[in-house]
Parts: C-alpha cells; structure tokens; sequence
C-alpha cells in the first residue's frame, strides 16, 4: 500500500516525517500524472503545487480554516488529499467530481474559483466574517502570478492591506499564467525574486539580538532603524506599498521551509503576502519544458473530426492582418487557447497579450479602435462577462468599430458551470448598436471575420463554440406548407437537422431555419415560415431569461403562434461531456425531436 | 470685457502672461460658480483642476494631441477652453452639452468617459495606434486618485509600463474620490505627497554636473548610482516598481510648475506619471471644506416632494443592522449617494467602503456571506455593470445570499448616457437564481428590503430610481372585462397611472398592474388580466432588447394577445431632465395613451 492510500483524512497529514513528505509528494505526482492522462483537467498547474498543497495541509486545518484557491485549475492535490482521491476516475465527468473547487462538494472547498483573480476579495470577505463571528478561523488565499495581473485582485488587496484582518495571501508565482506571463507587475515578481529574502535577514538579526544582553529591547527600540535597513537594501516590494507584511521568496518545493514560513504568517496579525516560487509542470520533464501544452489537458480520446473554430479564426486573422496592417489581435492571457499562437510569431507587432485583464483589453482595444486601428478581441464567451461594462461605456458609447471574437460560446464540456458559455446573448444582445454573428462553421466564421472588419461599423460580436466541426453548408430547409419552424444558431444546426430529420420521417414537414445573425432580429424567413406553420421549436445553449427565443416571442406576439423555447433553463449548466450534457439538457437532437411532439399537436396536419 | 471672453481657440493660452494665466483661472472659477450653481452639475471637483487644466492646454495641442478624462467629472474647464463656453447656459440640458466628455460634441474630446477608471487604458489604445500610425500625437491621460482604485486603472497600468509607448498618466491627487479616499494606495500616495520632489533633485544634480569639466559624462555614467541613491532616498513609488517614470508631486494650482513638468514629461520617451496635488473645490470657501456636498450639485429647482428612496433604503438598513448585527453595508466609494452615511456614522463596524471598486465590492460581499453574514451592496445600477461576473461567479453560482440595493435604476436625468441604469433587468434576470424586486415608493423599498434579508435566499436584488417620491401606495386597477392591460414597474407606475386615467375618459377599461417582482416571472395577474383584454401594453424605462416585455411576450405565445412594449430601444439615451426624457421616448403618461391608441384598435369593444 502506498502511503497516499494510507491518508484518509488530511489530519494524518501534520505526522508525516520529512522523508515522507518527499515520499508523499512523489506519490501525488504519480497520481496526478497516470489520471489526468487519463481522463483529462490541468496537469501542469498541478504539479507546481504539490508541495506548497501538501504544506497548506499540514499547517492548517481546512475544515475549518479556509482556503479560497484562485481560478482553481490548481485544486487537484487539495481534493487528492481532503477525501476525494477514490474520485479522480471520474474527474470532470457529469456525475464525477469538478475540475474546480467546489463547497456543493466538499466541505474543504471554501468558495467556488472559476475566474481569475477573485480570491483576495472572497478571503477578505471570509475574514471580515470570522472576525464578526469572534471565531479564529485562518483564512488563506492562493493566488497565481497570472492572477495577480487581474483588476479584481489589486482591488482586492487595496482593501486588504488597510483592513487591518489577519489574512494569509499565498502568491505561487511560477511566472507564468496560463502561458507566459506578461506585464509590468510580472517584472517586478521577477526582480524580487532574485533577492535574498528580507525575512532570513530578519531571522539572523532576531537570533543575534537574543544572544547579547539587553538584545531584546534592542530589537524592538530597531525597528524603525530595521524598517529603514530593510528599504535600503532590498528596495520595497508593491506588496508592502500596500499594507501587507511581505515574507519571501520561498522554494515552493521544499516542505518545510514552506511549513515554517506558513506558520509564521499565522502567527503574524494583520495581512501577510507570502511569495512563493514554484515551477509550473514540476517533476514532469515535458510538462516543465513546455508548461502551456501541459496546462490543460484533453481525455484521450481520438480527436474530433474537421476544423476548430478557433484554428479557424486565428489562420483568417492573420491572413487579413499580412495585408491590412491596421488589423491588431488583442487577448487575455490565451494566444493559444484562442487560436493566435501562428499570429503572435508572425506579426508581433500587430499583437497584443494583456494578461488576465479582461476589462482592459476591451478599453484599450476601443482606444485603438478610436485612433483609427482595426482591433479584434479575442476572449472566452465567459470571461468577457468581466468587461460587459467596458463593452457598453467604452465601446458600444461611441459606437467604436472593435470586433469580439467570443469562443467558448455555448457549452465547454468538462470544465463546466464556471466556464460554460451560456450568458453572453444576453449580455450581448442588450447593448445597443451591437451586431452579434453566429457561424456554424469554421468556414462561416472566416467569411463572418471579413465581413465584420470591412463591412460593419460599431461594436460587432463573433460568437462561436468550443471544438472542430466539418465544414458541410448548413443549409435552411423550408417548405412550402410547414407543420412547424425549427430555429436555432451555431452549431446547434447539426442538431436541429436530426431532429427535423426525425418529424420529416413520421410525415411532419419541418422547416429548418437558422440565424446567422442574432441581432439585429428578428428574421424574416423565421417570421414567414412560423406565419405558416404556427408552430416554432427553438433550441438554444443558453440560460432562458434573455435568451434569443424572448426576442423572437416578442416580434410574433399576437399572431397565435405557438412556442417551445429549449435552453438551459434558469439554472446553471455542471461539468460533463458536451454530448452528454447535451443530452441532459434536452439539446441533443433526440430530445428536440421529443420535446417537439410533448409541446405541439400535429393531429390533423396531414 | 473679461480675458475669458476673448479666447475663442485654446491656441491663444500659449501666449499668455504669468500674470493672465492667474487672472485666467480666477475668471474661470467665478464662471463655474456662477453657472454650475444654476444648472447643476460637478463643481467641487471642477474648481480643482482649473490650473491643471490650464497648463494643459497651454502645453498640448488637444485639436491632435488626444486627452482622455477619467469619470469626467473634471472636464468643464476643459470644454470652457474649448470652444464651448457660451454653451454651459444648457449644460447637462436636452440638447445642451453634455456633463461628460463626448467626442460627438468636439474634436477636442478624444473619448467618452462616465466610469471611473478607464482613461490610461483608453490612452494606452491611442498611444499604441499613434505609434502603429507613424504619427506623433501626444496622449494624455487625466486619472484621480479616486479612479486608481478600480482595478481596470490597474491593468491598464500593468500593461502600459511595459508598453514602451509614450503616453503621461497625469495623477489628480485630490486625496478624495467623490467622498474621502480609501484603501492602500490612497495611503501610499499620501506619504509619497510629503517626500520632497525626486524631479526636484534630479534638476539640481543636472545643473551641478554641467558646472563641472566633463560633468555631462559624469551625469551620464552616474545614471545608475543615481538610481540608487534615488530609491535610497525617496523610497520608490508603485508607479516604478510598474515601469513608469515618475514625476512630482507638484503642486496643482502652480500654473508655472506644471507647464514645465508637463513639458519635461512631453519630452520623455515612454510612460511617465506626473503625480499632482490639487485641492477640490480650491478657491470656494465652503466647497474647499465640504467638498462632498459640492461634488455634484442639483439644478436650483424647488426639492421635490416626498422622500428619497437611497435615504429610506439607508433608514431602514440602520434600523435593521442595529438589531442584526450580521448585517454589513458594503458600498463602492457612494455612502452619501447610496444613503448610507447615517449607517457609516453610527454603525461603523458594519460597514465597509472599499473605494471605486465594484467587483472587489460584489466578490468580498460574497465572501462575507460565505461566512455567515447579511450583507447588502449598495450600488448605482450604471456601476453594478462592473461587477456583472463578480454577480454570477462568486456570487449566483453559489447562491450564496447578498443582497443588491441597485439605486438609480432607469433614468438618472442630466448625467446622461453614461449613468442611466438601463441595463441591470438585463444583465441581472439573465443570472441563475436572482431574484429581482422593483418598489414603487419608499416605504414598499422598506418592506422589500426586510424581506430580501429574511424571507429569501441566494442573489437578491432591489432596483429603485433615483430622487424622492411620495409614499401613495401604488395598488392595481383589475376590471372584470378589461379592455387593455398596462403592465409596469416600480416608479413607472405613476405615469402609467395617467395613461390609464386618459383611456378610461376614453371609455375603454385598463386594467392596470404592477409587477413588484421581476423575476421571477410571469407575474399570475397579468397573465389573467390579458387572457381577458388581450392586449397588453408594457412600459419600462431599460433598453428593448431582453427587457422584460420580451420576458412575458413568450409567456403569452400562441395566446393571440396583442402587444405593445414601450421602451428606449436599442440607444443608448441622452443627458437631460428626468422628465423631458420621459415624453421624448414615450414614458410619460400622454405618450404611452397615445402609443396605446395608436398600436390597438379597440373599436367595438364597447
């Protein structure tokens, strides 16, 4: 028996000896190695953190103390080690466990982290709370360098550093976000990483004052002196400009350093930073060699038939962008994620990576927009939630021409509720002026990304989903007496067409439309093909307050016909295959087809 | 004549004397006291950049070189130097100018700016088209301290000290955001105001070593040396640590000073962040002192009559948390809009002002709810945009219990475009779980705001207009034949009141129903209410796309109930009286009768 398999509570834990730390932490690996292979999550991330989990375990006790981790991908050990271990087989599968931390599950898990950067201000929050309890609770934050380039965390720790809350900010900086890190404040990490730590100085300092009489007193009459001495020698870090005591930099792969400096921050009132360097990808030679390959893993699965959307997106980008040098591809933190790897390496300077920063890629991509650029924003239909404000105060005011590539829109599969892309219609579609397009296919959205760069003004949307598809027309179906209307968008047309071809076998004549365009609505084929048929099915991947089918409910009110919206309800969408979750969201083409016959009396159709 | 009055272009301020540019500014003042008393608007933070202004213009060409305000509460002067002088009789007035920065109205505007926090990222887009352009434009970006503390200032920051591009960040450093600053880095500026100028230093260093054979090669080979007796000295700032230049601080209301710092930071390459002090409301006895009453002023019109929902809501919320002490008042930089500041005053333990800092507002609230308390944001329904992830992530997909007190919801009247709350029915029914209240008087906003607390849980949001009204209750009209159905919420209600009145003069029965609750829906009364008249008319004050019509329009599919929806469209709505606005996009009583006629015919009803 292995010693991880002998760990049933992480209270075992606090015994280890040092030699099984090292044993146990091998183990992990191993572990985390062999399963993420297997069904797939974030490895790289992982790895960089089994110790630095492992000492949080040990010095801490989470089932009452608090760990808010930060975006999440690095929950892994945390879950290894609080009693879900047996679990990982089914790792971000439906019914499995998540590949986010998660309180719906565990009783260790303090807050739900999906977006980055939020940790600080939930801890803050949970602090707050354990003080107006009157209760002792830790509470910890674990937060990535990538993280620290978001606006949420700087607010965060703005708060946090005058709050006077004891409050433990671990900051595991591996210099990367989920690629390479950029920004000034990743400089500055960098720096301060190459100096001797300010706390072993003070270390060396206390055990000399306790050795000479009088040295006590000495100590404290010196700090300010200290304080002085510490500035001079090690200039000062962001960290202490705003209001946290700074301990580091640690090896975020030693144990017991980690153990030591963990429990000195406990022990320190008010709100301490602790700097850790770790190594994305640690102990797994290729992933430590090319940490971004390792950051996110697929199932092992053969892989999908076709075309990525996203492939597709960036190859036309850069393509337009060879010969239109106004062009500028702007993202946050994911040149690869969303297709721009090639466009970064061949026109760096019509490229721009901001980090984690949501908000202000929109802002300055309006800013370049008004100096006359053609910027296109590259985002995740769920990250882009962070700058709906800067879509409609910057953007949208002055009808400024930037064009949002959204992918991820519509179902992500395995990484689930956080990641879903099932708001952005709605946040979308709200925002005057904007125009919102909808490809089916990879080839769509090539010809799409022209026609918004030359043929649009204002703010226009692409919004396109997770994954390959064939590039197959997707043709409308209409005919000329209807039983009923399917509409639907994207790449929900493959799914519609099973259905339809469903009712057109039991004699039911469908038509088939679909939206390539969400907005402006609503669509006059739909609008001529339901004043036929009475009857409209439309599917959506989206939450159902706000959805497309609301739009178009309201243009045929009054006209008697009848309506069946599926969406995903008012609720949110959990972890699972795409396919799956299709399916138990009623989307799949089957369920249409069901759905369609429950809802609609066909008698006397025909 | 006054010297004011003869600038017809802001290329005559270069060559003014010393001795003009001082008459100038007292000139300028009297002209904003006089006026803004009159029409309203921002006057404390106007006076305060009046020199600052002046030294602008008088340095930079804003014809092409781009100036990009922050919040742009401070752009008065700017726009009396530009042309726009005789125009302040109509400031913030329909068809007047606007209170806000608006490039529609003057090429001298380079960019909308209403939210806080925005200017460096909107300036760094420019800067970047500027180089991409081959062209030489100088960007200036104007932030207060205020705006430093929202987060997208900080990205914007992260991203430009790595930038390389040539831009000056001009720090406003008032010490104050609309009220007293907060948070750590208002902290860290206040120490670094009282360090002697580094510039300063620099220039006497400068002029030292070219008294001196061969000084110009030692000014040079000691640039490192100097650096560090820089650090050593003055401590460095977090601008350097972000990759800026740092100049100042340099006093605000020192024409002379400025000029020449601005001009030194004209000639710098890359970025560069002048840190000025200057002193809100400086020059206006009671304004220098209560700066905060003289933020934003009302038009001198008599005060309406009745009471004001922010200050029954902050009644209320102190009467409450003075008998639960779970309950936590979290605000973003408004304790005085928002009502609070009775709370503040008497429960300051209870209540938490983290500066402009939405999402930190919305994600720590959270947090505190995690652990075990009753908070309640309280944030314009304009601002809570920022925070639209923070809502769903860390707050919905939980379901953890905050409650959201949305103030000016619908219009706002003169702020304008920037500040309406059109946007939250959208951006919040969309979100899993919420639940949505909209009181039509102060005292219903009382009663709903206890039940938000004790009879609900998970996301709950109360949504109220700005301004006073009376305390009538709102009760609905429900005829057993109706002829019409006239659907609304909170304040909207008493327009819809007269609407019904002109129609029942008329002959015709409305029924007349408010929705208390907006989600969820649909609201039972209605439904029953149209299945009688079959007509529905809806009137909302929010944008028309996924407004909640749309809502209830696909809640009555396949019924054949006719249907009117009255609502702003999809535009985004101007600045003037709340009024004026009302008739001009159909909300007034008269306007809605009239619509009602027009869209229904009810002949043969009677």
């Amino acid at each position: 028996m292995s010693l991880l398999e002998t760990i049933q509570d992480p209270a075992q834990l606090k015994s280890l000896t040092h030699e099984q730390d090292i044993q146990l932490c091998q183990e992990i690996r191993s572990f985390l190695i062999e399963h993420v292979s297997k069904t797939g999550g974030h490895l790289a991330s992982n790895l960089g953190v089994v110790e630095l989990t492992l000492a949080l375990e040990k010095t801490f006790d989470f089932s009452r103390d608090r760990l808010v981790f930060d975006v999440g991908h690095q929950c892994y050990v945390h879950k290894i080690l609080t009693g879900r271990r047996n679990e990982f087989d089914r790792l971000r599968m439906m019914h499995g466990i998540a590949g986010f931390p998660k309180p719906s599950e565990s009783p260790y898990d303090a807050f739900v982290a999906g977006h980055a950067s939020a940790s600080v201000s939930a801890a803050l929050g949970l602090a707050r709370a354990r003080t107006r309890n009157g209760t002792d609770q830790n509470v910890i934050a674990l937060i990535g360098d990538g993280a620290l380039n978001g606006g949420l965390a700087y607010e965060a720790l703005n708060d946090a550093g005058q709050s006077g809350e004891s409050l433990i900010v671990v900051l595991n900086d591996n210099g990367m976000s989920i690629e390479e890190n950029v920004g000034s404040v990743s400089k500055h990490l960098a720096q301060i990483r190459l100096k001797p730590s300010y706390f072993h100085i003070k270390q060396i300092y206390r055990k000399l004052t306790q050795k000479i009489p009088g040295g006590r007193f000495l100590y404290r009459i010196t700090h300010a002196v200290k304080q002085h001495f510490k500035k001079t020698l090690l200039g000062s870090t962001i960290f202490e400009s705003m209001g946290f005591t700074y301990l580091g930099p640690v090896d975020g792969h030693d144990v017991k350093k980690l153990c030591y400096l963990l429990d000195v921050s406990r022990q320190m009132a008010g709100p301490v930073l602790l700097h850790v360097v770790t190594k994305k990808g640690k102990g797994f030679k290729e992933a430590e060699v090319h940490p971004e390959r390792y950051h996110g893993l697929n199932p092992s699965v053969p892989p999908e038939p076709g075309e990525s959307f996203a492939a597709a997106f960036g190859q036309k980008l850069r393509e337009l962008a060879l010969t239109d040098s106004r062009i500028m591809a702007v993202t946050a933190a994911m040149p690869r994620g969303t297709g721009l790897q090639a466009f970064e390496q061949q026109l760096p300077e019509q490229f721009f990576d901001v980090g984690i920063a949501e908000g202000h890629a929109v802002t300055m991509a309006s800013g370049m927009a008004a100096g006359g650029l053609l910027p296109v924003v590259a985002i995740y239909s769920t990250f882009l939630q962070r700058a709906f404000d800067m879509i409609i105060q910057d953007t949208a005011l002055m009808q400024n021409h930037v064009v949002f590539a959204i992918d991820r829109a519509g179902l992500v599969g395995e990484d689930g509720e956080t990641h879903h892309g099932v708001f952005d219609l709605q946040y979308l579609r709200c925002i005057p002026g904007m125009r919102i397009f909808a490809p089916a296919t990879p080839d769509e959205l090539r010809n799409m990304l022209s026609k918004a760069l030359y043929e649009c003004s204002g703010p226009v949307a692409l919004r396109y989903p997770r994954g390959n598809w064939e590039n197959h027309p997707a043709e409308n179906r209409i005919h000329s007496s209807p039983d009923i209307t399917i509409a639907c968008y994207g790449t929900d047309y493959w799914e519609a067409v099973k259905c339809a071809d469903l009712l057109e076998k039991e004699g039911i004549a469908a038509d088939l439309i679909r939206l390539k365009e969400l907005k402006p609505l609503p669509d006059k084929e739909v609008l001529e093909s339901v004043r036929k048929s009475g009857r409209l099915l439309m599917a959506e991947q989206t939450v159902s307050q706000g959805c497309v089918g609301e739009s178009i409910a309201s243009a045929l009110a009054g006209s008697g016909v009848q309506l069946c919206l599926i969406n995903f309800g008012d609720s949110f969408v959990t972890h699972g295959s795409t396919k799956d979750l299709l399916d138990a969201y009623g989307l799949s083409g089957e369920k249409m087809h069901r759905k369609a016959l429950e809802v609609f009396s066909f008698e006397g159709t025909h």
